[in-house]
């Protein structure tokens, strides 16, 4: 099924990408921004849903790739948007029928918008986490054996550079020095799929689930019911903490915005431990929920959704646990995705959307 | 005037590539070991000059960029040496007609007699700087407005890239990043010129006088006589000092080979500053050469050239002053390869080849 995407449902769909992106992703609003002013431009979005993409397709993933905490302040113009896609076209030789979102995740979801806005594309109602993860490779295409290379990157400088590599390993590597070194923020193009790969490798309705999660939340503020438990609802979750943020570690290291939050509860602390998104979450010791679930911190009124970067001592949060798409946890998936890979000394707590909350 | 390169010759071409390197473009057998397996696989290299090149050509340099400590433990396939240049040649659309040296030094003179043979291209009797210099921007056609960019890089794994960027100080920032991350040491190729560009852009009849000095050389000491008096005489230089290496300073940094060397004399003691390339030469705090002259460190009784990552305690050297192609004297290309540009606090030292020597 296709719909349309207009100026106004960009802030829903930026904010439910906030809610799934666990932290991750960006600001929400750098990307609604320039989504809302492509749509402005060059009218508004057709979505289309995966069941109607035809084989033939030629479908490019298009995002923001480097810090959050450099993103927010380097909002992209709209032809740094487009030249990595139009680069990859060029280069593949073939005309780009399709944009689709790599992950969900606050400029993640709206980036791709703007690109099909100006590139008068469709794009897909789909992405390829399901959630946001911090590298280029980890999109549930790699267990379908689609590589990120070809891939294209380019910054507000103009300068563009086109990688094929050998795996989804050195794209990330290379592409992440290029990135580091052309200011922590680029804008990149790749996992070029045909439509019948992307039918079944990409999380079908991912935007489509956004939209409805932004409109839950604003409908439970207008309706005066908690906004917090209409997103644990949408999203199947559990919120299983609540407290003060009393301590913001963070430092802006190779490309990421890693550290850690402690947040003060009533019956003890919880320690969130992220990398550009939140991948674990302690108490006294115990490991309670691990990537790929999704970790997500929500303001304790209005419910909003607060990013990694966002993580401000004195704020007091509702943190909620989900389940991730399922093809996550699978013992290939786990290998790049799980806990481990990420340094973390601990085996993946798979979240348990019928259990009682952990504390 | 076209000649034929034969395998025969690859090694004279090779030692007179390294006494004009002034220290850098890698160590000269491991690229001549290449050009020569390259040649008895796909036959002698046509080289042409300068003046027989057609207005039509598309000339492309072919280089080893990196540290050369580490070049020399990573010789590279053919495959890897031809996979930038037929990268680029598909990036612009356009057939390659014609291969040059960028610069000419040990691994980067031979490097592109191997591209040459394995691609079946004829070879420009001609190169980029007439000497070696670090960075990849430090060619003579950039005063010609020549961009490095379109630039291809590749690595003995596969990976592959092309880069479009803004300036040359962009494709060096980005390529050079890649190449760290790549294992300090990839092939490149770029600097795509029309034929009329190249033929004033380009150092004229630079692989010949390779060839002469490597003869030169070798002939002096069959004939008994001294080498380096005959390498002096080639070159038009002067030798100005001789002694004992006693001490090498040597980084591998941020993907160059960093350091200085000091060599006493009977009558003091002299220090080399280098990055790939020696920049400076010092005696009792008084500047006697600097970039962008050449200052070519010379066994004492064989005459063969030694690299910055030869040097060894204990070794007898002379040590050379040439003149740099006159073009390199001009205010802004002295902007772009003067002593100030690698940090050193001094005016450029004119070699002048009429004076006395300097010690």
């Amino acid at each position: 099924m296709s719909w349309i995407l207009t100026a106004d449902a960009i802030d829903g769909l930026a904010r439910g990408a906030a809610v799934l992106g666990t932290g991750g992703g960006g600001d929400p609003y750098i990307g609604a921004l320039l989504a809302r002013r492509a749509v402005d431009t060059h009218g508004p979005v057709t979505v289309i849903g995966l069941d109607e993409l035809p084989d033939d397709a030629l479908v490019l993933t298009v995002a923001m790739m480097g810090a959050p905490t450099v993103m927010v302040e380097k909002l992209p113009s709209l032809d740094e948007v487009v030249a990595p896609v139009r680069a990859l076209g060029a280069s593949l030789g073939r005309a780009v029928t399709h944009v689709a979102c790599a992950e969900i995740g606050g400029v993640n979801s709206t980036i791709p918008v703007a690109a099909a806005a100006a590139l008068g594309l469709p794009l897909l109602d789909a992405d390829g986490m399901g959630r946001a993860f911090p590298e280029l490779q980890m999109v549930l295409p790699t267990l379908y054996d689609v590589t990120a290379s070809p891939l294209a990157f380019g910054d507000e400088k103009g300068n563009v550079g086109v990688l094929n590599t050998v795996d989804n390993h050195w794209t990330e590597r290379i592409a992440r020095v290029a990135c580091v070194e052309m200011g922590c923020s680029i804008m990149i193009s790749g996992f070029p799929m045909d439509g019948n790969i992307a039918r079944v490798a990409l999380v079908d309705g991912s935007l489509s689930h956004c939209v409805a999660i932004g409109a839950g939340l604003v409908e439970a503020r207008a309706e005066k019911t908690d906004p917090v438990a209409r997103v644990v609802e949408i999203i199947r979750g559990r919120e299983f903490f609540a407290g003060k943020v009393v301590d913001v570690e963070r430092a802006t290291t190779t490309g990421f915005a890693r550290g850690r939050a402690t947040i003060d509860g009533t019956d003890g602390s919880l320690t969130l431990s992220f990398q550009n998104e939140h991948l674990m979450a302690e108490s006294d010791g115990e490991v309670l929920v691990t990537t790929p679930d999704l970790i997500i911190v929500l303001d304790h009124e209005s419910g909003e959704p607060i990013t990694t970067e966002g993580l401000r001592y004195g704020q007091r949060v509702r943190v909620v646990a989900a389940p991730s798409d399922p093809r996550w946890h699978a013992p290939e998936a786990l290998a790049m995705v799980g806990p481990g890979y990420f340094g973390y000394e601990t085996a993946s707590r798979r979240f348990d959307g019928t259990r009682e909350p952990v504390l």
